[in-house]
């Protein structure tokens, strides 16, 4: 098992759905990602927080094993996410955005963590991601999500990052933005040529889709009867793939195959609840459980 | 191998999409789904078309050894729809609808058709439904589609027929209509606790769900480089998982799964191309050939 660093946020989410809503709790990309990842492997996080970050939360990651090393603590506000979901929950509509300690952050990479055998790079400026990347031992592994943001604003940085790294996993909306174009089999072609081995999409209750030059695995998502909030799920989805390859280290497509059902398998936890509150719950046991209902659920017999 | 048995609607449509325009074209649920079937089995066609229905069409389903005995053809004009899609593909904008020959039709049954093996219940008013349903010899497996034009119209003629047919096949945005709930596993137990013992929901370019009291199946579906026009997908995908299950009768939960990857075979060729056009040309080993594809997209290792 290879040690995994993730750099990205650390945050205070208010979040409302049609199932209720939630005030100042635990949220961020880096912190979904690192809970789920938790499960499967040792964690090495970067991310910064503010004076008034609840000792509770760093508490909660504590017990979850991740090296917190890497977590600055700064004068100033913690950074801030409001959003609302309505109807099919599929896509956030954010409220307020305060940026606060994030908007002056620039990560520094304790040593210990400078030889990580896979890497994250959570979604923030992609200059801020070269950096990071700049900064380590080359990882067997590295992975990176963007978001339109940077998409429309950072179009060269991001073109220059991908060209360094294994893995872009990114939702659908946001392919389709990088490749200017709708269908997805094309915006793969195009971003494969460019330096990914992988391109993951991530497609919300629909599931996932991951490109190489040879291969497309497709993987519906888990038909849940209870969803009370989808914030986190992408993140907490990148949390269980790599998490699964950082523990099993088979990067065949079978692992790789394998590693997708994984972080399936924790997004499916993540949404049946607010903040991370499912996951809290979660032992390594239920993971399994679900990953064989995720077999059961696609299984079918080949032609003889 | 079983007669399977359709009863639906044969159209000139005129489609729009952003890869093209097709004007007065051959199209119609029962045209798609029948054709469809015919790769895999006998079908027994009913459905109405006017005077001015082109004799090449009616040689084009000859060919496909459809029985058309049921196809009446009546003073008027064909039914006709015209429609255009935008963007993602995923909806179809209704430009004209005109009802001609098929205002007044009401379907007579030859015969040699009252003991089908099968029977498909195409998209038109619930009472036609029921009458045809009254006038054969209970078939071994009934399956009816609708559209939200009868769900919210028709409820309690509908919700009648559900009490006497075994597989419901709509699509996401039906199925959210009929359970007035977005969450589709709650809109499932609700059509299973009416009658149907099979509930399919078609989902686009995301694939089908099938759920049963015990079971629950989630296909994805195949990603295509080419997506020229997406009409008829839905019924074509109900002609190949028919015409699969009647040609195997193997009415086990792994029969039925298999069925629902020949119609999503099916539905990802009919969208290549325009009308009918792709599956003019296809023979069965193209058909088979793309199970096996399905098979490589999907698969992965269960846990030891």
């Amino acid at each position: 098992m290879g040690k995994l660093l993730v750099l990205g946020c650390v945050a205070i989410d208010t979040v409302r759905t049609p199932f209720g809503e939630a005030t100042e709790v635990l949220g961020g990309s880096a912190t979904y990602f690192s809970t789920a990842a938790s499960f499967f492997t040792d964690v090495d996080l970067i991310a910064v927080v503010g004076e008034d970050f609840p000792e509770e939360h760093v508490e909660f990651l504590r017990r979850r094993k991740i090296d917190l090393t890497g977590l600055e603590r700064r004068k100033g506000k913690t950074f801030r996410w409001q959003g609302e979901y309505t109807d099919q929950l599929n896509d956030a509509h954010t409220l307020d955005t305060q940026l606060n300690v994030l908007e002056t952050f620039r990560p520094t990479i304790p040593d210990h963590y400078r030889s990580p055998d896979m890497l994250f790079l959570g979604n923030i400026d992609p200059e801020l991601q070269m950096d990071v990347l700049n900064q380590v031992k080359r990882p067997n592994v590295v992975a990176c999500d963007t978001m339109n943001f940077w998409i429309n604003g950072k179009r060269d940085a991001l073109w220059n990052l991908l060209k360094k790294i294994d893995v872009l996993i990114i939702n659908d909306g946001e392919a389709r933005a990088l490749g200017q174009e709708t269908n997805l089999v094309k915006v793969a072609k195009d971003v494969l040529a460019r330096g990914p081995k992988r391109f993951i999409v991530k497609r919300g209750e629909y599931g996932v889709l991951m490109f190489t030059d040879q291969h497309v695995f497709g993987a519906t998502a888990f038909p849940l009867e209870t969803v009370k909030d989808p914030t986190g799920a992408g993140d907490t989805f990148a949390g269980g793939f790599m998490g699964c390859l950082s523990a099993t280290r088979d990067f065949s497509e079978a692992g790789f195959r394998r590693a997708i059902i994984f972080g399936s398998v924790m997004a499916s936890f993540t949404v049946e609840a607010f903040s991370l509150d499912r996951l809290r719950e979660l032992d390594y046991k239920d993971v399994e459980s679900r990953f064989r209902a995720f077999k059961r659920l696609t299984h079918f017999e080949d032609l003889s």
